[in-house]
């Protein structure tokens, strides 16, 4: 074990995680909770919303909080290179510079910075990219990364980790796993040095990313090493990169498993509304997932009996909303019909609609997932919504077939790299 | 003088327009109505945002209705290729079709079929044109447009026309005009015929379209020709079509003197505020325009100090709203400094800002022209506003500088032929 960092005393301000529910369910682990952040209150299990280029592609925040999200992501890599975070933080932080009231998350850059950059060079200190945007080099370490965090100042930031591709060798995700926790012992220090607080003046709070690819003594040296650095909340990373839904499962069980009861677990990139099932059984708490508004920028809506793609030429006189059983602005006014003629007519609406309508469809199952907790009854709800939603003539989509995006600022050469991921 | 139709005494059901208004101001002749249709009753002068292809693009009806409209287009040519005018009255008319509770106007194709059509074969009976979309062949005649427009559904139709291009011969204008002529006669018996009804059951007033080109005869001809018809409305067609300002409004002001003072009359595809507000002081009552949504995709704001481009690098870091006057959904919340990197980044939200902002920015310019009217200092307004206007840094736009269009349904083919024009 590590002895604790400097401040392991000092409390994380305006944070806190209450367990409220735990499942007595055999074979569940599922629970709930409160979580305590600066600009907002979640219960969780909790989807957060992506919005990578400061902005929940398609979607302004008040149709966002409408829907009834507190919480969404913002990227650390994407933010960096535009507008850069001295903008952002002249403007006052993401939040003011994107107008969201609510609580932000940001992410290490890590992911990112491995699996999206062409041309980047590993040295002691950090990882050197190059700009997707104009081919501009950038030079990312622990701490440089800690004060971009700073600067956007969201209430929950990660620490830079290393996100190993899949598959690969136990070598390399044992090297990745090392690297990523000289880099945590980085962030915490740099954190701490600065006080934990974002320029804008309100405190964050720092996650640690358990690696290890899917290596069970891996993932239980990686949980418990972090767990020592007594962080606030802990991140699965490393997921939703490839490999089969039964080795992620496997991997999640083993790592919530040696993480704290009391700190939030984050599952990050995933995934389908099964994955999310899956991992909230297994103990997870936070979820972020591109698949609700990428796939519906590609016309593909979520539903209670699975994904219908309203590019179908059988919608064309569908006069039902998206989701019959849907109470969501949407489906209280639009029909297959219309959505299928704006995609057709290449309709800035269709997307549009699409996104609003698989947000609310990804908040309201959060919702109903909490409640089955806390009724004692997620394991029915478990084995009925897998039955429903796999069941009908409606194809399921997984991470693994996440495909094309329509519009997106980054590029073809973004694209062929992260097809598979459901993160950006 | 031709006799009048054979319903000339009916009524025209759930239509009427009341002048409640007379400037009495010298050089002016702007008025104030209320025009009552069945979906809605609407106060004059009015600016109608256009929907094409049944969603006026980035925008939800729920968001139109925010900002005031009660009546916006549709457009009889585009709804005929796609969905196709049997599809949208199984859905129960345009208005169900798109969730529109407000007022409808569509279009007569005329000038879509005259402008846009590549391939085109004008006979006695009508214009024979190719989609645009699939090559597919058409027939416009008048009793065809009669009938998508009934299948359509829209509050108010319009008798089927050729638009002649500017410039054109005395000849070429006066040709197109007695056709225009001869081809309202026909749709006035084909709408009489069938009752005047839309097939959703609720009564449809049809307006005629005065063409005639920048010939003053010909524009009188033609407004006294069609005020023989007794229409519940008159539109002023073939304008903003490359010509001069100034012939321009010399044309308007010739024709709103030969047209009855108790109908509204409609101008056509204009234009710019100053456009709209020297057309106003000319006694016209209503305008649709594409410019507010098409320089919206191109990042193109209109203030009251004249058109901005927040593709712009000056407002990198300028935390000010689009127009510090407005007091829009968006200028409440958003910076130009965000609304620049959504363009930047390439975001679907920053097209939807700036729409949502223009079309704010359009509405209250009626409303505080309505105002002038009603208070008697429409002359004192028209001089402050286009001084503000056209005095700043900013540039001013006009119709006939409409520029690239972002994201459209349609493919290079229509730009080339519309982009110096105010409709699509």
């Amino acid at each position: 074990m590590m002895s604790l960092p400097p401040h392991e005393s000092a409390p994380w301000p305006s944070f806190s995680f209450d367990v409220t529910h735990i499942s007595s369910e055999p074979g569940v682990s599922a629970r709930c909770g409160t979580l305590t952040l600066p600009h907002a209150t979640i219960e969780t299990p909790v989807f957060m919303p992506v919005g990578t280029q400061a902005t929940v592609k398609a979607m302004t925040p008040t149709e966002l909080a409408d829907i009834g999200f507190r919480i969404i992501l913002g990227n650390t890599y994407h933010l960096h290179l535009r507008p850069g975070e001295e903008i952002v933080a002249r403007a006052g932080g993401l939040h003011r510079y994107q107008a969201w009231s609510g609580a932000l998350l940001t992410d290490s850059g890590g992911f990112q910075v491995f699996s999206l950059a062409g041309l980047r060079r590993l040295g002691a200190d950090g990882v050197e990219f190059q700009s997707y945007i104009d081919g501009s080099k950038h030079l990312f370490t622990p701490e440089s990364v800690m004060q971009v965090q700073r600067d956007l100042g969201a209430d929950i930031v990660m620490a830079f980790d290393e996100c190993a591709p899949y598959p690969c060798t136990r070598d390399y995700a044992a090297e990745a796993m090392f690297r990523t926790h000289a880099w945590a012992e980085r962030c915490v220090s740099a954190y701490n040095g600065a006080e934990r607080m974002a320029t804008g003046g309100w405190p964050q709070a720092l996650f640690g990313n358990v690696q290890g690819g899917v290596f069970p003594d891996l993932r239980r040296e990686s949980a418990e090493f972090l767990t020592s650095l007594d962080l606030p909340g802990y991140a699965i990373g490393g997921l939703a990169v490839g490999e089969e839904a039964s080795a992620r499962n496997e991997t999640i069980a083993e790592t919530t498993a040696r993480l704290p009861a009391s700190k939030p677990r984050y599952l990050m990139g995933v995934g389908t509304p099964i994955d999310i099932i899956e991992a909230v059984g297994r103990g997870v708490d936070m979820f972020d997932c591109v698949l609700p508004t990428r796939n519906a920028r590609n016309a593909q809506v979520f539903t209670s009996r699975g994904v219908l793609n309203m590019r179908n030429a059988q919608f064309n006189e569908d006069f039902e909303p998206l989701d019959a059983n849907c109470r969501c602005a949407v489906c209280a006014l639009h029909t297959r019909a219309y959505v299928r003629h704006l995609f057709r007519a290449n309709e800035m609406l269709g997307p549009r609609l699409t996104t609003y309508h698989n947000l609310s469809f990804y908040h309201r199952l959060m919702r109903d997932i909490r409640a089955a907790i806390v009724t004692g009854t997620f394991g029915e709800f478990r084995k009925t919504f897998i039955s429903e939603y796999s069941g009908s003539g409606a194809s399921s989509v997984s991470v693994d077939e996440a495909t094309q995006i329509v519009e997106d600022g980054a590029g073809p050469k973004r694209e062929a790299a992260r097809v598979r991921h459901g993160r950006e």
